[in-house]
């Protein structure tokens, strides 16, 4: 147990109280209830809105799903390394605190570029905020270990801030479909944390931490994530695809996708261990790759046939990442992905992209009949579904764009913070050695 | 940890990429989305569908508690064997991933028996395949520890059909009521389970492993998957029932009568006890048998009051049969029930069937008013309630009758394939000591 | 091990069953379906009900998750002492269980005092029970391990009565609003558990038990309670409120009032210990204090910016509890407040009161629009707002006394019968040592 120095011990207050109060003063200048939140708005239009067809009852089951796999399901999936178990869940609930605020400001902001007006919020910004997030939440996996609480609000400023232009250029102006995220949170999450990784290289990384008494109850906690993540995942996908039929397929085929997905993991998992042995790491993350692939085809007629060939494919790459690419990336490139990040939701995600792209490309008024407005309203209104395609192909090609640069500069900002930070707790020896493990901090 | 063979390594694998390319194909040729789910439907026939009306948003959320249980609930209550920690959380959810893909084939081909066409997946045929998960779950509870996941999957194809088809004996043929599977899943899957494990009976299957210093942790990972069964054992029952009071009533009616049988279960549990403690695999199961024994009763106009009295039966069944059952099963008719299946599904099941003819027996239109075409489409039609009660005792003996034959029967498949796969794997003798315990498959 | 005695084996038995047997006479006496409910509404009135506009599916989900929180989130949320790990998770669910069921009456008895007629029971009566369980179980968090589960299951009687009285008085004589129970669950709760727990003090309990191994598993599964409960406050505090925008606002104002408070709670936390650490406790209990402090609040025109500013408060609030007002409690006033409720729901609920007065203050016809009459009835008919904000206050100080005048009536009740029951046990000494935990009870 490493004594914290001062510096430490005011660091952290300092940046939670300051980015809290920044925080609350644009909360009180920007935002506003949106329409079916707020009591004025039945004053101000003389609309007499049935309140059983508020937002509230067709979105919160579904945003308290994905809030369950945010702080749940990202935080248990990552205890399963026991030396981060404090870290993973109590840090998990400090970063994911601070980003859904944070988010909620920054993608408002971008929604009334156009329109101008204040920042309304409802339950469909709390989705969106939740999403942001999770995007945040994928980097962390890849640092784990790494950084000191501090660094990682820095870092969940800046890539909120980043997620948010990515998602606004995909949405808004390539008029990209993405409803799950595919790209915008998963590929764009992953690749933004690899690049922090990157920079934060420690060759000396203790990784021996597998074989001890505890990493029984380790695998157990994180099954709970991994459980949890696998059985919302279609809730999460469908949570702001338009009503109806829309989000009811949604969650039909992301379901197919995982449970097809689950079968290839565990095959695979075994198939490349020695010992025919099926490795926990796998089948706590592999498993979950059907659901980041089919994130931007999920809305899309796929079929469960579709789905359920996506959801195959995701588990075997996902796997073989793992059991090859790992290895690759922190041997060759010097890329330390601590909880397997780029197999779970890199490629996942850069598959899940040009499944979309793909299924995009064969969007006819024969398949959606009317409701192809509603999912591919640029097609509707005489764009060509080979457009459609391209923009989706654009999309990603952008996203990893932003996130490949983006977090080069971001890590070069939390880098010099952190110089300063080594420097400013050199006197504390522990603190050298073992210090900088976030865990450290919990007592 | 004993090293597996080469056979093994290969038979899993396989098994699963099999089976998962059947499922595709199979899907491929014969699925479609039902009329909800599809843009097609709103080209096809010239409804304007209100989007918020919509299945999805009155049955997904009772999905997704039904889920919960299956994949948190059943996996995790099978912890309190704190050496089979990984292999119930896991093997849990590697049978259930694959029960469901192919019960929603077996389950929507006997619906299209009648009238032929392709079989309809959407939100009710997804909790209908998750009803037919849990019977297979159930009967994993009774065989766990003596089987490898080569033979579960083998076991579940086999039950997964059978189940099926006594289920379509009893809601098509025979008009039976049973929302939450007292019979077609609960007796179905308990006793199906029993005649399975009667036959892979082991004479020196090691119990003693209670007094370890993990069992703690163990007993409360096992109260994550009761508490789960517990909370959403009404949306369990409700999930399917027609909309309205009825489904209201459902889950009214569970959470009665599950209230009421926790506290007989503790009152019993201490009473049996020769030191007056509690014990917590009675706790883990009995306070459940409340739910299970409303699986048929629980739509009918049963009152709070008979919900209770019902609950409170159950669980003073439930604790008596770990206590004098279980070990008289094991110790005279050789039937090693590993989790108690007999206690906490057989028993209440049987009684929950009971329950339900009885209800039956008092269904009157003055009790059930313009509902009762809802309820009992049969008695509403001139069919005697006398009837329709004798037609619930013809079910609960069909479905014994299906799941102990079907039961021996599989046995044989499943035990011959134990046999050849020990042929198999012979030369590896760490793998005979313990290696067919599935646990040593995980690392 | 101690080995409990013959009374005590016939203590828990007898009290469990006599009172359940109690309750379904009672049920059977006394309750019958709502409206909603029933198949004989149908019958009975003429009005063709749409089936889809049964309150089942408009409270159903967040009466699901208020339940979670009842039976996972207190009940892990207490697993942090891992010295009480069975009793926080098994005792919690016996109280639940049976508090609920007596919630039911009593709360549905002071509903019909004015109206006459039977109880009705459907998912509004299931919620406040849950809400009155929360209650008790607040207060169970004070004496933990100070007290038999049957001076429980007597101390739960008492209060769910009281508790029952106080919120009758509130809601319905003085006209308070406090939906998400800032005073009639919180307030009340902790500081019954408070008298309670000040007439069981005990010089010698030990409560040096926090460096052992276990540790670290044990604040794992506590993170597990305190996760739910932040997650599904929002569902709490809006779970019983009008619908439309009032329970959307309600969610919302919650969502942003605990991420507020999760910041301010790692800022203190950090501040506060000597070395810069954060302590679990605190992120365990304070970062909830957010959803406790807007329960009255949280459904008028508070906006997002008032909900952080009051989430800000009370995590601060909370952890200057934990550091300087728990020792101050149990030093000088020889109150030991087990878990802490005292700085979770005793502070942050009479903040969340006054909270409340000032939000009814600011209440206009502007603000709300034609909503008024659903948020505020009797400002709606010409009742100033200050009278409103007056009755609000009155309320607070109403709750106080019957908390902590019930509280020192009760505690004597209970604590004479302690003596009896120690007497009754006398002879067995190692009952006497360390016996009176009733972790002890459970094998």
């Amino acid at each position: 147990m490493a004594s914290a120095s001062t510096s430490m011990r005011l660091r952290l207050p300092i940046a939670c109280i300051a980015l809290e109060v920044i925080l609350i003063i644009l909360f009180g200048v920007a935002v506003e209830y949106d329409h079916d939140v707020s009591g004025e708005a039945g004053h101000k239009t003389n609309t007499t809105h049935h309140d059983y067809e508020n937002e509230f009852y067709y979105r919160y089951p579904s945003f308290q799903d994905v809030h369950v796999m945010i702080f749940i399901g990202f935080g248990f999936l990552m205890t399963f390394l026991q030396r981060y178990g404090f870290s993973s869940v109590g840090f998990n609930f400090l970063i994911a605190a601070f980003s859904l605020q944070l988010a909620t400001l920054v993608q408002g902001f971008l929604h009334t570029i156009m329109t101008g007006g204040k920042i309304h919020v409802g339950v469909e910004s709390m989705i969106n905020a939740d999403f942001c997030t999770g995007s945040v939440l994928i980097s962390f996996g890849a640092v784990l270990g790494k950084t000191s609480p501090v660094q990682m609000l820095t870092m969940a400023v800046f890539e909120v801030i980043l997620f948010s232009v990515n998602e606004f250029i995909l949405l808004c102006l390539l008029n990209a479909k993405d409803a799950g995220g595919s790209m915008t949170i998963h590929t764009f999450g992953a690749y933004f944390g690899l690049m922090v990784t990157r920079v934060l290289y420690r060759p000396n990384l203790d990784k021996s931490n597998k074989k001890n008494s505890s990493v029984y109850h380790s695998d157990i906690f994180a099954m709970i994530g991994t459980l949890y993540l696998w059985m919302f995942w279609p809730s999460f996908n469908s949570a702001i695809t338009p009503h109806g039929d829309i989000q009811h397929r949604t969650a039909l085929n992301t379901y197919y996708s995982l449970a097809a997905c689950t079968l290839s993991t565990y095959a695979f998992s075994a198939l490349l261990n020695h010992e025919g042995k099926l490795d926990m790491v796998h089948i706590q993350n592999a498993a979950l790759a059907g659901g980041v692939a089919l994130g931007t085809a999920a809305e899309m007629m796929i079929t469960p046939f579709g789905s359920m060939i996506v959801g195959f494919l995701a588990g075997a790459i996902s796997v073989l990442g793992y059991r090859f690419i790992t290895p690759f990336l922190e041997s060759k490139l010097k890329i330390q992905d601590t909880c397997g990040v780029h197999n779970l939701h890199g490629m996942p995600g850069i598959l899940g992209a040009i499944v979309g792209a793909i299924t995009s490309l064969a969007a006819t008024k024969e398949h959606y009949g009317n409701r192809l407005s509603a999912v591919f309203p640029k097609i509707s209104s005489d764009f060509p579904a080979s457009a459609q395609a391209g923009m989706q192909a654009i999309s990603l090609v952008v996203t990893l764009g932003i996130a490949l640069i983006g977090g080069i500069i971001v890590v070069h900002s939390v880098s010099r913070l952190s110089h300063e930070e080594e420097e400013g707790e050199g006197r504390g020896k522990e603190r050298r050695v073992g210090g900088t493990f976030p865990g450290d901090v919990l007592s």
